[in-house]
C-alpha cells in the first residue's frame, strides 16, 4: 500500500476517547475518519466525518464499512476475531488480526512474548479449574495473582492470592472463565514503551515512561524518566516485529529491584501512558498511529521537554476550570457527558524543562 | 457569562480551514462546535459535531442556529452586518459586531485605529471618485496605494499608483467601489501581533511575528523574532480594548526603517500568521480563541521554542509526503480536495531551538 494521500479515509473500530484523539490527529493531516461502533453518539463519532452505528457482529455492515475505507484500524484490543476477519476479508486491517488474537488472551500473550519473541514475562500457569489453581499455586508459590484470560482491564477480573485460604474465593471470582495464575513479581516501578512500527518495518518509540496507578487505574505517566530505555525499547521492538505489527503499540513492563524488566502486557493500540506526547513537542502517538496505518513515514518521537500526564477520573473532571488556569498545563477533555466513578473523562499534560 | 462547561456548543460562522482548526481545538477541550456556512461540505463541517447549511442572509435559520449555541463566533471578517445582528439578537456574539464593522471597511478601520485608539496608521484619504483620487494623490504624494474600502484580501482590490499616469487605470480597477488611498510607507519588514482578550479584559499575545509575503499571500511567519514586541503588543492591546474585543485578533504592522511601527490592518479572528503557535509548546491561537469566547481563563502564549510556519499554496500541497519525513516539521493539511492556484491547502510548522 502506498502512502494514503490527503482525503483518504481511515476506518476506526471503536468510538471512545482513543478513537476521538486518533480522529483529531487524522484531521490535522487532512485525512478523513470513519468511526464504526454500536453507540449512536460517542466521543469519536461526534467529531469524525463519517460514522456507522452497528454491532461488531453485523458482518454485512462491517464489510460495507471496510469497503468505504482505505485502511481500517481499531482503538480497543477486544475487537472480536470475527469482526477483524470480516474487515480483513474486504479491506486492509492495520494492525492485523494476530495482534488482537495475542493481546486478547493472557495465556496466548505470555506464551507468544516468551516463546516467539524471547522476551521475559512473569512466571505463569494456565488455570481452567480450581484443581489447576491449587497445582499452579504449588508450582509458582505465593503470593500470586489470578486473572481471567480474556477481557480484563483496569484491575477487573483479578484476584490476589496471599494464602491457600484465598484459593476458593479467588477462583469463584473468575466465574468459571479460563484463567491464568501469575507469579507475584516484586517490582520497584511500572514503566511502558509506546512504540510505532511502519509497514516497512521501521521502528521508533517514545522514551521510557514511568506509570503510577491508583485503584488499578492509570493515574500519572511521566516522561522522560531517568531510566535508560534501551532494553525496554529493544524488547518492545522485538515483540512488534514478531507480530508483523503496523501502528502504535504499548508494552507495559515491571522494573524489578535489580533493574531487569519483564513484560506485564501489551496493548495493540494507542495507550493512556502515551497521552503526554500530545504536548511533548514531537510527533504524538495519535498522529504516529495514523501515519503508520496510512503508510506514511513515521514521525520523530523525541520529546523536546519533560511532561507529566495526569488522568481525570470520574468527578475529577470538575476541576477543569482550575486546571485551565495553570500556565504549563494543557487540558484535554473527551466530551463525555455522563460522569461515572472510575470513568476516564480527560487528562492534563503538564510541561516541564527542556530535555 | 460564566465559563462554559464541557459539552457546551460554540457556534462558528464560516466553514473554512480557520473554522476547522478552531473546531479541532474546541474538541480537545471537550466543547462541541456548530458550523454555519452556505457550503454543504467544508473543511470545518467535516469534523464538527453540528452543522447548518444556509445562506448568511437567511435570518430565520441564523436565529435558530444562534438559539442552539451557547456562544457564537466567526472565522472570517466579512460576516455581513445583518448576519451579525441576527445572531446577536438571539445569542451571544463574540467578538462583537463592532469589530466586524471596523474591520470590514478600510476607512472606518484606519479612522478608528488612529482617532479612537490613538495608534499610528499610514496616511490615508477617502476616495469615492476619480476627482477624489486626484486630490488625494496631490495631498499624499506618490507612490501611493489605492484600495477598495471593502472585501479586499491577499492583494485583491489594490492598485499601486507610481505616477499621475496610473490614476485612471487604478480607479477603473476599483470598479466604482468606494476606495481609500494610502500613502506608500517604506518599511523594512512586516510583522504582526496575534493577541487575545478575555471578557474580563485580560490580555495576552504571542511574541512579535515576522511575516514574508509572496504574490501578496502570506508565505512564511517566523516567531519569535529578535524584535522587542513591547510597542506592538501595547498598540494591539489598545485597539482591542477600544473595540471591547473578546477573542483572538491579529494586528498587522509595517516596521519602518527607524523601527517605528504603524498598523497596516486588523483581522478580527485567528490569523494565518499565528498558525506557528500550534507547535510552539504553548496555548495555540485556536485554543486561545475558544477559551476567550467560552469565558475560560486565557492560556499561556509564551512559546517554548522558535517556530517557522510556511504556507502550502495550491499545488505545493503535493509535497506533503516529503515534508512528513522531516524530523522537526509538523504538517497541517486542511482536507480540501480541489487544488487551485493561490488556494491555501495547508501549512507546515518547523520547530527550532528552545527560547
Amino acid at each position: 500500500m502506498k502512502a494514503l494521500p490527503p482525503g483518504s479515509v481511515i476506518g476506526i473500530l471503536g468510538g471512545g476517547q482513543l478513537g476521538r484523539m486518533l480522529s483529531l490527529a487524522a484531521s490535522r493531516l487532512g485525512l478523513d475518519t470513519h468511526i464504526y461502533s454500536p453507540e449512536n453518539i460517542s466521543p469519536a463519532k461526534d467529531i469524525s466525518r463519517y460514522a456507522t452505528t452497528a454491532s461488531y457482529e453485523d458482518i454485512g455492515t462491517l464489510q460495507d464499512f471496510a469497503g468505504k475505507c482505505d485502511v481500517v484500524t481499531y482503538e480497543f484490543e477486544n475487537v472480536p476475531a470475527t469482526t477483524a476477519a470480516a474487515v480483513a476479508a474486504v479491506g486492509e486491517l492495520r494492525p492485523g488480526a494476530l495482534a488482537l488474537e495475542i493481546a486478547q488472551d493472557r495465556l496466548s500473550e505470555k506464551t507468544f512474548i516468551q516463546n516467539k519473541a524471547g522476551v521475559a514475562v512473569a512466571p505463569f500457569e494456565k488455570v481452567d479449574s480450581v484443581f489447576d489453581l491449587r497445582r499452579a499455586v504449588r508450582k509458582l508459590g505465593l503470593p500470586a495473582v489470578l486473572k481471567t484470560r480474556r477481557f480484563g482491564y483496569d484491575g477487573k477480573g483479578q484476584a490476589i492470592i496471599r494464602s491457600e485460604d484465598d484459593i476458593d474465593q479467588a477462583w469463584s471470582k473468575m466465574k468459571e472463565q479460563p484463567a491464568i495464575l501469575e507469579g507475584f513479581v516484586p517490582f520497584r516501578r511500572e514503566v511502558s514503551i509506546v512504540g510505532a512500527r511502519s509497514a516497512d518495518g521501521e521502528f521508533t518509540a517514545l522514551p521510557l515512561i514511568e506509570n503510577v496507578h491508583k485503584d488499578h487505574i492509570l493515574h500519572t505517566s511521566t516522561c522522560p524518566t531517568n531510566g535508560d530505555n534501551g532494553a525496554a525499547r529493544d524488547m518492545s521492538a522485538k515483540i512488534m516485529e514478531r507480530l508483523g505489527y503496523i501502528g502504535v503499540m504499548a508494552t507495559e513492563f515491571f522494573e524489578m529491584e535489580n533493574g531487569d524488566l519483564i513484560v506485564n502486557e501489551i496493548a495493540p493500540r494507542v495507550h493512556n501512558s502515551g497521552h503526554f506526547s500530545q504536548n511533548a513537542g514531537c510527533c504524538d502517538q495519535f498522529e504516529q498511529h495514523i501515519r503508520a496505518v496510512a503508510g506514511w513515514p513515521l514521525g520523530n518521537m523525541q520529546p523536546k521537554h519533560s511532561v507529566v500526564m495526569t488522568n481525570l477520573i470520574g468527578a475529577e473532571v470538575k476541576t477543569w476550570l482550575k486546571l485551565a488556569t495553570l500556565p504549563n498545563t494543557h487540558v484535554h477533555l473527551y466530551g463525555k457527558s455522563k460522569i461515572r466513578s472510575g470513568r476516564k473523562m480527560g487528562h492534563v499534560n503538564t510541561v516541564g524543562k527542556p530535555v
